[in-house]
């Protein structure tokens, strides 16, 4: 396989502010998240807590999605610690430590330098393997608000989505405004200071896949839904050409219409696919429910199952091994 | 490049038995030199010090030739910490922080297992990538004493080099021997028990080195002296086919008549490869000190050079390059 898979975690105080993550069972859980999916996809069942993560009501998390399309296609994986409050007990690339702060009361990333200075440190090394194309999957609660502040930031009309139904776009849009308030400045004034618009509202995930990708200087596959708009926009103020760029995420990301994917990733000029993956005749609840705006992307999954697809399943073979992997969860409690 | 270069960072309180180990300018600061050395893989200086590590009579880290190598030929690098007191400060793979303890007064390594597992995932996933062969190189202060401990239990008349030119072979044979008291064994009584003599007498380096090696399916080039020879030995009573390994070290570490390397790797069953650095004329004595036995060895020096060598360029090239490194760090100072 000439792709790499790298997932990268990242966390940020925004996931507990209530109501605005659902990636873990309670705010305080999303902390745990990122390690935990990172587990997931090489044991059993994660170390660091007993279970995969899951939304409040009880939705399975989407690395269940990269987990299948990996024991499928087998393509090769590293984990990337971009910003975590734990690190995952499996190998890992650890970039930093540094967790995103809570924007409303004082800048998300000041670590934002030495992060991207690491990462892309790794990328010019992995850019000297034969190694082809990267895959960057993320894992980050409340992601979705800090890109939706970035993406306002940098002038771009954009509403990310949601792994809730309900998407929580007022809560989102009054967190975001009290952070510009606090920072002084409006939508669309950092346009020509990419940098700092992730220093004030980023995440540790943004600055670790930017350091990548200014280190590696082949193809790259953003595999997230709207996260990976911000990070896409990032890197087009930043004078990247986007053309080795392109989003890979899931169907129910493309089609939220709480959410502006499509649109934001034409305005930025960013190619994507998205994953035709099917739950809705699954046997359990917990998979059904994707189809009802539960979860619909994460830790890559989008990306993961391009993968698989490229190695000639199909986005069935995709959904059967999740149905096989999430039945055998349930035997396991 | 389809060569990957992999340096392991690994610790163990045996450094610090004054007189053991010449790997920093004191028993204290062996502690920071294997996070210094991949640091300076990097950079112009390593950053958690400020100056490259020396011996007490300040001849320069063998890392300046691995770094050398690396400026020549352009091979990737990642570093993976095995289990150090410090994290580098630079991108690198966790297996783990555990140092290796004192084996006169306790098992060295309990968590020998947990190491060996994760370096083994690690080692999987990149046997999935286009990566053909992996260099294995280290930097493991007091690595030589464990090496000898572990030849011994495994039934091996070796003696172990030093980075010093009084091999301390009287000092390395009592602290070996109260180990040997201490865990109830004689010389090759965990012949048929690698794990053991690991887990009593070894170091998170090898126990790193074995996993990826137990995980890494194709060609590995282990590159050290005599600690590689340690790992070898390991890796066959493990049952492991020697035919895909080599040993590349130096000629420094090949002609060291304190030593075995010659004899040790012969009986062991696996081939060789000594880079025949000259540094004879060099303007400096910390230079010219290695024709004298200083040093000899570390940070995959002489794998570095060998792939530099495959690369096109000559050991006069990587020696030339590693004077010219030289005299930038001493027009720093």
């Amino acid at each position: 396989m000439e792709s790499l898979f790298l997932l990268v975690l990242g966390n940020t105080e925004i996931s507990t502010v209530p109501g605005i993550s659902v990636a873990g069972a309670t705010p305080e859980l999303t902390k745990l998240t990122p390690v935990a999916d990172a587990e997931y996809l090489f044991h059993e069942k994660p170390l660091t807590i007993d279970v995969i993560p899951v939304t409040p009501e009880g939705h399975p998390t989407p690395a269940i999605i990269t987990k299948a399309a990996r024991e499928l296609a087998n393509f090769p994986v590293l984990v990337v610690r971009g910003g975590t409050y734990l690190a995952p007990l499996v190998p890992h690339v650890h970039i930093s430590d540094a967790v995103g702060r809570d924007f409303r009361k004082e800048p998300a990333l000041p670590e934002f330098g030495d992060i991207i200075k690491r990462a892309k440190l790794f990328g010019e090394e992995l850019n000297k393997t034969p190694i082809k194309e990267l895959v960057i999957g993320e894992s980050t609660p409340g992601g979705t608000t800090t890109a939706q502040a970035v993406l306002w930031a940098l002038g771009y009309e954009a509403r990310t989505s949601s792994a809730s139904p309900d998407n929580p776009q007022s809560l989102k849009e009054k967190v975001i405004a009290e952070a510009f308030e606090r920072a002084g400045i409006e939508k669309g004034q950092l346009r020509d200071n990419p940098l700092e618009a992730l220093r004030q509202f980023g995440d540790p995930m943004m600055a670790t896949v930017i350091g990548i990708a200014l280190g590696f200087r082949r193809d790259i596959v953003l595999a997230g839904g709207t996260q990976m708009l911000a990070v896409s926009a990032l890197l087009k103020a930043l004078g990247e050409d986007l053309s080795r760029f392109m989003i890979a995420t899931t169907k129910w990301v493309a089609n939220d219409k709480s959410a502006t994917f499509i649109e934001t990733a034409k305005e930025i000029g960013i190619i994507s696919y998205a994953a035709d993956l099917d739950f809705s005749k699954s046997e359990f609840k917990g998979l059904r429910d994707y189809e009802r705006g539960y979860v619909k992307e994460g830790v890559g999954a989008g990306g993961a199952t391009w993968l698989a697809v490229k190695a000639g399943f199909s986005p069935e073979d995709v959904s059967e091994k999740v149905e096989e992997l999430y039945r055998r969860l349930m035997e396991m409690k």
